[in-house]
């Protein structure tokens, strides 16, 4: 692909971002570009097929479902594959098979986020004509680049004569909700990969710099919690409700509380709450969603159990019942020093990369850590790579945009380092 | 009006439920009867002239009006009457002059509440073909029967011998949301207002049974509170957020708190929160809807002082910003004994009540109280007349009904007592 | 006894106030003064005998007891009586018998309260020389005056000819810590007594002003809690505690919260909290002290229900261990009528009293319940009594003073009440 | 000194533990074993003198001073020395002069805790008949050896041919309630040290390890908040009440909610809560001691910030006010790796060290850093060596015991240390 056609495809895939699950006209987009490029060279496995399709997490409900599918049936997206992919099974795995060698895993996440797109004339897309034609979605956080690569990569080795093994690339949908990266590292496909890379644009790092590995991705997961109590007349019987607010209330103050602990960082936040319904009535119900973090699995595991004990305890203080679901989740990760060393050592000679860090921490969460879990409980090694792009606005802002040129950077590291690795280093 | 005309009129009404301000067919329906049955021997003044304009509390979004308000156009609805009525000025005083003597009001309420009728077939409309047309709408309060018992004593005193003075009927809009009466408070037409009866049908008081004075209404007012505080990302910097759900739960929790008072009963009541909107994301924006209530006007002045006090130190607490604004609001009021004496004396004699009790207790809120103040700061006299009726749900509840036959109770003897007034006793 | 009398002792009783448990120089006092007046015409019990032992509630600890017994010895109180009252086993109940009649009971409470009295030259106890000799420790409730009523009802009594039957008077203690009442009312004392007389001083009522029946006693319980959990570092491992002090927060704030009640006043107050050992270590143990009240008793149980639940809650939200033990308790109570009615028409005939009220409310609690409702629980009658006295400052305040006048009246009024209950009216 | 000699020494101060600030035999002991081993060659500034008087923290109440004081009176300590510590002036800073070179100073805390120590005879100070003789203290954290390895420094340094320079060795009081070092370090003393060694025994390490550099202080604050209210009777007039308990549990429930921070640890905790005085009585105070603490500095300070705000707005919320004060406090600090490589390299080199570990992390707190921080920030260097000791019970525990063998180990370590500085390595 040349650098006019990354640019393309990725402008392309901008235009129509699809939050999780509904990544419909996406995926058949990535699939119409493989099969246009690569024809028989690549097998592929689309939707259901690409997934351990009952461990999917965090997937919407019917309606949003089925509203993103008929949007995606209106667009010049190949109907077969869309059918394939109906009820909000998305995302694809690409197999390259080029004899004898290692099977090296590549995994690129797809998903939009549920958020509209600056319509200011210097933000980028607006100015070029690439705006996101879905309201109240957009590519904000670069995944749009992240498939374009993930394309990229595989019509290289394709057509490199350095490369011996197995490539498997892992078109994996719903990350910003932390729920597709389970079902992909719960399937067959992930069961034979020996190498493991996984890669993200921007991260506050410049065009032109290129991390070999990121560290430091905190466990994290959801807890859904549900508080059900018994309505009165909030002036006539005060005493005969069971206030489902008053025990939500109790609860996030306590959430909060949680102790620190010594073995490293945790997190603990009630980003959504809501309760009640008319303010004359004693609430009957009341919920939230609870992210729980730590810097390690097992200190997510602490925040996850003192959490449930907070959850409980403030029901029962004020006589409700509390039901808590488990909403979405991702273990910790860290990156193998093995790949690490091959991805700093390629990204130095890479065109237009003029700075390689060797780590970083990225101080947040990520579902590729399933993967990469998978990979390294396998006897694999596992290695996510960072990819400078100057962006003008923060991840999840209206603004934010990468720099086109960082396609390319991040198209030349990791086939270099496939190659690296298919050739047995 | 025969027995059948209340009856066809409260199902007519029943059938077209329309909640707070938004009582257009409502309105519509009774200045129609009323014209149709009185004409020229009443002056109607409907909406905006019936109103002051600018006192109209708890009115909803713009979006709502304007769906009900076409849905209204959808009927047979006069609509010349439906445009007077637009942007949800709605609600009807009707005025009979009769020669010398006292003005006489009576005050029906005339709103439908935001619930969902039960499609029982135990459920009488249900059953007989008058149940809710409008989704998510119903008459769970009686209203139906107030506004139609308005019709039914306009008519018997216009056509009575026995009435001397003039009679207002105030068909009041948005009492369910403590909404509408203070508009009509501060309009002209209470000024001369010598004598108020304002009624309510049910109240766990049986078909028969009257009672002739109500008292014990708290004083009630609504503080609609919301906090804005600043987001962040609740993995990579929590300290980064201002962290409005915690302001919240702070606030609740010392809300309820808010100190017991010896004078006599207080009330509160957080009974709407909502905050936050993604687990990942430090909250940034969080409110709730408090009632706050007291035996008297001062005990409610103080649950109010006490609760501002709350909320801004929880937003300062977690250095959020705090709104505060006065939703709605009722004062508290007492039934005069004079009133009260010539209602208990009347209702002994209406055909059909077997029990008459003096006075009873409220035990909650409504905004009559308003009405009832004007009147008698200006040295009028007021009483809160109590109509029984079996009703087999509990007030607010999906299966609520009226038995039609109090109906005419209410008229007759509301009736009977505005002739008493009007003959100077 | 001269008023002269009357003066005398309660001024002696006024400088060595003991409080709860510890009215050994009290006890031994009104011992000695019935005996040298009425000699073999009274039966005395004292002390242990006078009450069910092992009820005795919010008795203080031994150093307290002995301390207070050593103090007593060293004065010229009888010591074979006060060898009786060791361990704290105070108070006394005296019966006169004089012939066939009904059982009167006259209940008078004679405890000091822990707080230091005024030394200003404005307080007359200061000025005229009988200020407290005990420090930190003061008659600021009346109960001198009680005492002192107590010994000349009994005297008069002794010496009427109008009285047929017989007079029982309860010597209470540890009023104040509503802790001496419920040893009594289980004691065999109580069960003949047919009509039984309470009373107090003071309470806003001034001198010359008697209240024949008074009311609105809010039942009490007192709730003591303790909370354990586990020391950790707070620097080093604070994941490692178990925070009692949390524990005890997360409950304060409950409690105020607890929901109002629509049946009548509710108190709740959590006056005593104390935790932890050291800001540097996770506070491993914290208590309080809950006083609940209700205008009934079923109120009161109320609120404990309430309270208790949310202790247990509180403490299991935090992993710790509480335990809750009732510290003190007394029911509500309420004034006979036909008691009322002879307190109030004797009343009218005492000298010096210019003002007879049925009724009035306490709006307080008083263990004189527990006697009550014993007595009426036998099928006899209770009242408690009003004597109004000027007081300069308020109950339980350092200036609290009683008018000495008004101790004559309260032996003219419940000696005469007395005296007509024994005529069988 | 020979062995004995040290461990002669050592038992001595731990029969007579002192805790902060009555470290009077203390330093006596200290000064006169000094005097008479080194006589002129040293300059001893003693209590006073050693100190900035003005910047003690923590200091206890007067009646807590003068009994430690009278007590050590009747010991057998050097009055005239006394008399110089009087009012908690104590602590010294002994200064050898041995001609041109650097300044190097040492620091050693000296206090004992305020803990009863174990009497069981498996406790070796029990068994050998040193056991503590002050009742409620004990040297629990090695700070006897601390005192010895100092003194046993000075002399070895006094007689060594190696050393050119100045050796300043301060005896720190009060390091248990970090309030003493910031006296000492803003006295004059420390300004000319060019580098320090600050010592600790224990943590962990065993008996023959010696830690070169210890890090990971996290830097800690005491708040001392006094909420103020009102009282009044919590039955009769909650609502004249400001609730000071009310506060102080809202301030406790946010304290442990402040955020975490992504730039590291951080702590809090409320480690002493009182409040109330009666549970009849509105609380009208309350206290709680409050403890930050943060991985550095700035984070300590974020902490501090965030309290304050809590605590003034729980205050205001219940109408209260709340008085904060500053109780102690110390900055974070890091060993600089010259002065690490200097002791990791003389430790290999000391009989009966088989384990030199470079670096450590604390992972608490300790005054020490105040001086390191004065020093580094004069250009100066510091480092902080942890010494290696079997302790049978955990730190600040009763059976805490040190293995009397590693104070020749610190006494090598750390002369051996100083004559290579003083050689300029």
């Amino acid at each position: 692909m040349t650098a006019d056609d990354l640019v393309s495809l990725r402008r392309d895939l901008h235009r129509k971002p699809e939050p999780a699950w509904r990544e419909f006209y996406t995926t058949a987009r990535i699939v119409e570009e493989l099969e246009a490029r690569l024809g028989d060279d690549i097998t592929l496995h689309v939707g259901p097929d690409a997934l351990a399709t009952d461990r999917r997490l965090a997937v919407p409900d019917e309606p949003e479902l089925t509203h993103a599918y008929q949007r995606a049936l209106e667009t010049d997206a190949d109907e077969a594959t869309l059918e394939r992919l109906e009820g909000g099974y998305t995302g694809a795995v690409a197999v390259l098979e080029r004899g004898e060698g290692p099977t090296v895993g590549l995994r690129v996440d797809i998903d939009g986020l549920p958020r509209a797109e600056s319509d200011n004339t210097e933000h980028v897309p607006a100015a070029e004509g690439f705006r996101s034609e879905h309201d109240g979605a957009m590519h904000a956080c670069g995944h749009d680049a992240h498939a374009t690569i993930g394309v990229g990569v595989l019509e290289r080795i394709a057509n490199s004569d350095d490369f011996s093994g197995t490539l498997k690339v892992f078109f994996q949908p719903a990350e910003e909700v932390i729920g597709g990266a389970k079902s992909m590292a719960e399937s067959d496909h992930i069961e034979d990969v020996d190498s493991l890379l996984a890669m993200h644009i921007g991260l506050d790092h410049p065009t032109g710099e290129i991390v070999a590995g990121i560290d430091g991705f905190l466990a994290v997961r959801h807890l859904e919690a549900e508080f059900t109590g018994e309505p009165a007349h909030a002036g006539g019987h005060p005493e005969q409700g069971r206030n489902a607010v008053q025990a939500l209330a109790t609860a996030v103050q306590n959430l909060y509380a949680i102790p620190r602990h010594n073995d490293g960082a945790t997190r603990v936040n009630a980003g959504l709450v809501e309760g009640g319904s008319a303010s004359n009535v004693i609430p009957e119900s009341a919920r939230t969603v609870v992210e729980v973090r730590g810097e390690t699995t097992e200190l997510m595991e602490y925040m996850t159990e003192k959490s449930r004990r907070v959850l409980r305890s403030a029901a029962e203080m004020h006589d409700c019942e509390v039901e808590i679901e488990i909403g979405a989740e991702a273990p910790s990760a860290t990156s193998d020093q093995e790949l690490v060393s091959i991805v700093e050592d390629v990204a130095g000679g890479v065109a237009g990369v003029d700075s390689v860090l060797e780590r970083d921490e990225l101080g947040g969460s990520e579902d590729a850590t399933y993967l990469m879990q998978a990979v390294q409980e396998n006897g694999g090694k596992a290695c996510y790579v960072g990819v400078g792009t100057d962006h003008p606005g923060g991840h999840h802002t209206a603004t934010f945009d990468v720099d086109e040129a960082s396609i390319q950077h991040g198209v030349d590291t990791l086939a270099g380092a496939i190659e690296r690795i298919g050739r047995g280093r």
